[in-house]
């Protein structure tokens, strides 16, 4: 059986995000986690996540900033306490008006993926 | 395709948790997802989540607020930016030291179950 983890943010390295983010993969199958993945994002001011599509979802909740989505042809304020659910195949952005800072949530196979066995 | 859903947390009905906490079910399948649950637990000071065990895993994120997780026989601290990945068969509770705030995500068949179809 996987161990627990408990840790906090800051001892997870830093990695960079197209757009000028930074991201932290705080849960992934390293963990022993086999369905999802809990990643932190941070983006400064006036950065955004990458502007793509993909097959997977994603969950988001906004934990600081203010900022805009762009999901797809939509355009939609979100701030502190906003959450998103991006199905597959829907192009989005979240561009920060002031420093955010978001979780967001993925298929475990994506951690795979990006990060290597 | 399912739609995005973009709201914000105070949209969400607040239901109890045992021990005294708030939970808000925030993304579900009722919303299209088909693999993990988003989920906002508020916990007021000297309150707790559940001292329970069970068969799927959680990933938290502390938004805000300190505490303590007990883990099958560990007792650890945790606070804001702090976060947890607690297998599956694992007995946990984490109680309030002040008022707190965490993000808990769940396998989406565990929304399935708790609030039905």
């Amino acid at each position: 059986m996987p161990q627990s983890v408990v840790k906090n943010a800051s001892e997870i390295v830093e990695m960079d995000l197209d757009g000028g983010g930074k991201i932290r993969w705080l849960i992934t199958h390293r963990d022993g986690a086999k369905n999802f993945s809990m990643r932190l994002i941070t983006l400064p001011k006036e950065k955004s996540t990458p502007n793509h599509s993909h097959d997977y979802e994603h969950e988001i909740f906004v934990l600081e900033g203010d900022g805009e989505a762009q999901l797809d042809d939509k355009i939609i304020p979100v701030g502190k306490d906003s959450f998103l659910f991006i199905p597959g195949g829907s192009q989005h952005t979240i561009r920060a008006k002031d420093d955010m800072k978001l979780i967001c949530v993925v298929p475990v196979n994506v951690a795979v993926k990006m990060l290597g066995p």
